[in-house]
């Protein structure tokens, strides 16, 4: 996020509005053309999970309401819960001052990891042990 | 992480302890060795901020009881807060379940951004704007 933008967001008293494409523009994206998206669930602060998003998957997640990421390992869009069900509600989508991460706020139906866990960092290293946390 | 190696922590139930050589083997960093580090305030569910670690710097943290990122724009070792004194102490680290991204519970010394705001995540989208959120 260039500081010309960042600066103009802080001395804006006067609501401006920003078309979602320069929001965009300004966004740092990897070399291939990704972002890092943390999930938090809205109300318990618990941290979900995190994914990649492109221009593309952040569009279709604001347009729908629900979070799409872009899959690195099946090259696709990935409608979170698509197939189990246990979707993603997008309440919002924060970015951080350097413009290269985001945060997305959600509310997760049923668990948000593939093992039926409510979050996918379930494990935690301590004193030269994997500890199962949830 | 291999769904070998995650099922030996899962069916154990004899305490063996994990070298953490091992651990950070059976990590997936990117082509440029690095993977992604969520930190998040221990006692109140704050994401402050989200940076890069690799094997070196994960192994430095948990020496030292303080976060330590790699910098990718300065392409060096980075102890959260060696300049603001904003350092961040260390209480866990949390693999997902697909061993491609970190969770640090911490300790947050003063504000995580450079801003002076306690999160780097204080920019919101919302309606074609951006709100400053904190």
């Amino acid at each position: 996020m260039s500081e010309k933008f960042f600066k103009s967001i802080e001395n804006d008293a006067a609501g401006t509005e920003y078309a979602l494409g320069k929001i965009l523009g300004e966004l740092k994206f990897t070399k291939d053309g990704l972002i890092p998206a943390i999930a938090q669930q809205f109300d318990t602060g618990t941290v979900l999970m995190q994914a990649w998003m492109n221009v593309k998957s952040i569009r279709k997640s604001i347009e729908s309401g629900r979070v799409c990421y872009w899959s690195r390992s099946r090259k696709k869009f990935w409608f979170k819960g698509e197939e189990s069900g246990n979707v993603q509600s997008l309440k919002e989508i924060r970015i951080d001052c350097d413009g290269d991460s985001l945060l997305l706020i959600v509310d997760q139906t049923g668990p948000a990891c593939h093992t039926n866990r409510q979050s996918c960092f379930f494990l935690t290293i301590k004193n030269n042990d994997i500890v199962v946390s949830q």
